[in-house]
């Protein structure tokens, strides 16, 4: 009895030892929940209840330097990318970003220069979504944190939350994955791609788009069941809606790139795992009501989007791939903060 | 001409030459302007119009480890003044805070207990003012960062700005400065503190209140014409309702805490010095209607708060106290990040 006991205590000394996910819960543990929230924790976005249907929808994720400015971005492309990792949370709920607040540390010898890139890159990234910035702090810090918080407005019934996929759902996403993995090698582990290839891949780190019309419109359809942003990588947001909505998914579609094919292809590469285990990419993951799939796929058409089918929803709560007679798991791996990789 | 426009052009090298307050102006040059803001940039507080004279209000501020934890307050004080020092925002502008996320920058050695203590300590601060806490995000970071976004909702016509003041007004503050700048003193400089002052020097530190209660009832008075909290020091205050209203101000009274003077003797401080220009302290600084004075004066009593009456706005743009026939200029210094004191 005791050696039970011992054995399910974790012995947890340092956010390297736990992880990310499990600092969060050990978080959330201790936050005394607002009665009736509209959004439950660790969605994509927070709300607050405004008016009869009528809610505050609220979202905030930070920006430091030395984990998440790799080698070869400009201060200009980290601060517009602040600003569109932001928004790209309010893409998978269907919901229009209005306003942000940007909290900024800086090391006390910034260049006047680099304080303006920074600035301008703000401004850029939140003007591109038809976001303005309403204020902020500054303060002094060791690195670089640019700290977003945005805000806009939704009805309640247009809100595409995690929960929600139900067997026979199609799963769909809104492009293919693996050219930000590949183009981080290229920046962080001095990888080497293809001519022809090689500034896509950079651009997909440096310059990433947030999926807002797109999203704008499915929230329109209704046909959406469930949706996340794949900012944590494809095989991590699969993860979150299963566990969210209580199902699986069995994928005949491997959504990747072919830039990061013929990436793959030269560095003897998995294309697989460039796909589905990558991270700050800002695609939207979604489950829709096949019944609604054409009214969607036409939605997001017209928006100058695409919506690629990749899949089912299974009531099984196993994740896999299978194409022809060959199956393969997908498993919950991608970025995390603090654990080593 | 050609000298004068070289001696007029700043060479504004890095943020330790410029300082905060350049820099804050270098950056709102670059952002795009919302058409009709409801609140100008650089008040207290952000907002913007979701309904016939209905508001957003939004604020954010950091805490970073190095600049602002000093040696003595305890992560779980820490991670409840990050909560404190938006809601005196709210405070000073008589508008009621509803909910918050926290954006966690922290070092991958950062212990269980420690984060424990964060995450408790932002519970509590929430709490005590009625603040429900309903996501954030987590990244890892050099040194501790505390991002809060803080959100609430407001009548226009209730909203209390820093522009509005009038020659004539009365200037009023909700309590007695400089226990802050002398508690700070002993913990970062190792000054020594008379028995009994003690405790009470190292609280205003460590433990500070925001004047809610005070700042809400006054909101609803309609008696303000300005407000600002104390948060950069009551000398900058001052300056900024200045700048804000265009007005000046002539006080006769100087509220310093009995604690601070105490403490000023033994160290041979000027206690005028403690109580203008110290900073991290969250009294409200308010002007108001002379007429509605007493109507304000019950209001914040019956909040549980006190409303010192401590000089009046002029229409010469200078700030002075004037104590019999002694007059002393208020000089615009207070806390400011950057710069070194």
């Amino acid at each position: 009895m005791l050696l039970t006991l011992i054995g399910r205590r974790e012995i947890l000394k340092t956010l390297k030892d736990m992880g990310e996910r499990k600092a969060i819960e050990l978080i959330l543990e201790r936050l005394e929940k607002m009665p009736q929230m509209p959004v439950p924790f660790g969605d994509d976005v927070s709300a607050f209840v405004i008016g009869k249907d009528k809610l505050a929808i609220l979202k905030t994720d930070m920006l430091v330097g030395e984990t998440d400015i790799p080698k070869g971005m400009s201060l200009w492309q980290a601060a517009r990318k602040a600003v569109v990792m932001n928004v790209s949370d309010f893409a998978a709920k269907g919901t229009k970003p209005v306003s942000a607040l940007v909290a900024l540390g800086l090391p006390s010898n910034t260049t006047q220069k680099e304080l303006e890139e920074i600035a301008e890159g703000l401004n850029a990234g939140a003007r591109e979504y038809g976001v303005y910035i309403l204020g902020g702090d500054t303060n002094e810090a060791s690195d670089i944190v640019i700290s977003l918080s945005v805000f806009g407005l939704a009805e309640k019934r247009f809100l595409m939350l995690r929960s929600g996929a139900k067997p026979g759902d199609l799963v769909a996403v809104t492009g293919f994955f693996g050219k930000t993995s590949a183009g981080l090698k290229m920046l962080l582990e001095g990888l080497e791609a293809p001519k022809g290839v090689c500034d896509s891949l950079i651009e997909a780190v440096c310059m990433p788009k947030a999926r807002l019309n797109e999203g704008l419109a499915l929230g329109k359809t209704g046909a959406v069941t469930s949706a996340i942003d794949s900012s944590d990588g494809l095989a991590w947001s699969l993860h979150e809606i299963s566990k969210a909505s209580g199902v699986g998914f069995c994928l005949d579609t491997i959504p990747v790139a072919t830039e990061a094919v013929k990436f793959a292809e030269v560095n003897g590469l998995d294309p697989f795992d460039l796909a589905f285990h990558g991270g700050e990419e800002y695609e939207l993951v979604l489950t829709l009501n096949p019944k609604s799939w054409s009214k969607a796929e036409k939605a997001v058409r017209e928006a100058g989007g695409a919506l690629i089918r990749i899949g089912r929803v299974t009531a099984e709560k196993q994740i896999v791939v299978k194409i022809g007679n060959r199956k393969r798991a997908i498993k919950p791996k991608g970025w995390e903060h603090f654990r080593r990789r």
